[in-house]
């Protein structure tokens, strides 16, 4: 499996550091510099021994040993941390570049990837929009969606990151269809028939048309086509009491949210450490941990590093490994 | 303090019994129809002693018994469990209107309602819009917000039940400011400084402006407008982070949310049986459990309890004596 170490100003490589200094994170290999992790072992007072596998990965894995495909990017002297660098987020870029790649040649199992800074990547280029993006534009994937999950409850949503307005208006019986579909499909690797609720748009899933028409006219024709085709999705769903049902009666392995705080709301008042986020569509496995690069508490020794494990046993999970 | 026992074929006056036959309910009184109770106590097979007080409240109330200002509109014939009933329907509205106007000339407390059923009492009159806009008419209270807490945290709402694209129209500074106002007076009853976060319309609270400009434009100048009236508001803050700091670190004692979901995603992952609705902006205290009347399961004994409890002592709290 694929870590990408992300942008080296953040807190990303420090995570994977002080992962590797309490015990060995297992069958994986680091994409990024080990220039950085080196000098960042030294800054955090870690005793990690960094291995470069500079042919790939197909050198084999140094058991006991931190396994990094060196990039070399980046020198010791070129480390800021907490400090935006347009060279920092440049090579960031470059890791993932070169992890999805290795991932689509079926060199490694999946990617699992640590946070990037946009602004910082956006310096070196400015048609940068983000992380999932990149990966789908290198995979030419044009349907995808972004799963947060805490273990046995997984959410994906029908818009992320545009404004409510806007994600009304992305209420569409296709594009539910489609994020139904893409949920199904990636429960269904370990999951032998995914139990899907899907929320309504309006407060009570718009009360039989009394607040909103969206839920009858755009989603109820999206579930029932998802029927159709032997998917079990049920809804739409009141979204403040399908949670309840879903956590606290283990009715539901998925809940299809409309837009970004419908699902986060709930989802980050349970997990706000352990929540790992899965790109749907793709056609490799992309984990990732739930936070950005924290550059306010980066290389201090306080962020959270069980996310990594977490986005890890994930990504093995949806690889059929555990 | 009163209690209501909502629409007879409902779950609140099953609600109401089953309670009385556990303990004593403390110094409250119920207002409905003796002998549904009865009959009801029959039904489930309790022994409860039910003493109307038809002179009103002033009679005394007996100790250990469940104390009735009995309106006698209801016969034991006319008790219909989980069925649609017309007569049942008008009582629980009578019910509401003397214990009103009861606590509005301070011969109780405040009101604590069990639940009524809209379609029930609106077959006798049609302009019924809700349990709370009836409370408001009698009252003459024009800007009123539900509350919804579940002990620790309340959260109120600028909008509640109406379409997603109508709750973005009613984000206005005048209204975000009102929600702001009426939660932080209600809290100062018992907090001496209520520590208010105001979520964002949009993911993010907007991103600055990147997804949507309601957060810039009609959110921060309600929060600064409350900031100059001395009220410890903070925001707009991301929805999904916000009840993570308020739940699990402390930091607030109250979330107002831009729209219903935002608020009750949350809130009833974490409190589905003992929520209590409260409702400011009222001249009298006003709490409610969080339920409806649930026909499907009206006075088969499965109903939860201690939700009346919740609002009971909320109530009290609200009042001062707890």
């Amino acid at each position: 499996m694929a870590i990408t170490m992300g942008d080296a100003s953040g807190v990303g490589p420090e995570i994977v550091l002080r992962r590797a200094a309490v015990g060995p994170l297992g069958n994986v290999v680091v994409y990024g510099d080990a220039a950085i992790l080196r000098h960042g072992a030294r800054l955090l007072g870690l005793d990690v021994d960094i291995r470069p596998v500079t042919d790939g990965v197909e050198d084999g894995l140094a058991p006991g040993a931190l396994n990094v495909v060196d990039l070399a990017l980046l020198a010791a002297d070129d480390h800021r941390p907490g400090q935006l660098s347009a060279a920092a987020g440049a090579a960031a870029r470059a890791y993932v570049e070169r992890a999805t790649t290795d991932a689509l040649a079926g060199r490694v199992a999946g990617v699992v990837t640590m946070p990037m800074n946009k602004e910082a990547t956006q310096r070196s280029d400015p048609t940068f929009v983000g992380h999932t993006e990149l990966i789908a534009a290198l995979c030419g994937a044009a349907r995808v969606t972004m799963m947060l999950t805490n273990g046995p409850l997984a959410v994906t949503h029908v818009s992320t990151h545009c404004s409510l307005q806007e994600a009304i208006r992305r209420v569409t019986t296709s594009r539910v269809l489609d994020v139904i579909t893409l949920t199904h499909d990636a429960l269904a690797r370990f999951i032998a028939r995914p139990r899907i609720a899907v929320c309504g748009l309006n407060p009570h899933a718009g009360e039989h048309g009394l607040f909103g028409q969206e839920d009858i006219e755009h989603i109820a024709p999206a579930i029932a086509a998802a029927g159709e085709r032997g998917i079990d999705a049920s809804g739409p769903h009141p979204a403040d009491t399908v949670f309840f049902q879903a956590v606290h009666r283990d009715r539901y392995d998925a809940i299809v949210c409309m837009y970004h705080d419908q699902g986060h709301g709930p989802m980050k008042l349970m997990a706000f450490e352990d929540g790992v986020n899965v790109t749907l569509g793709l056609p490799i496995i992309r984990t990732s941990v739930d936070h950005g690069t924290a550059f306010d508490i980066a290389w201090t020794g306080q962020a959270f590093t069980a996310s990594l494990d977490h986005a890890l046993s994930y990504a093995w999970k949806m690889a059929g490994a555990q």
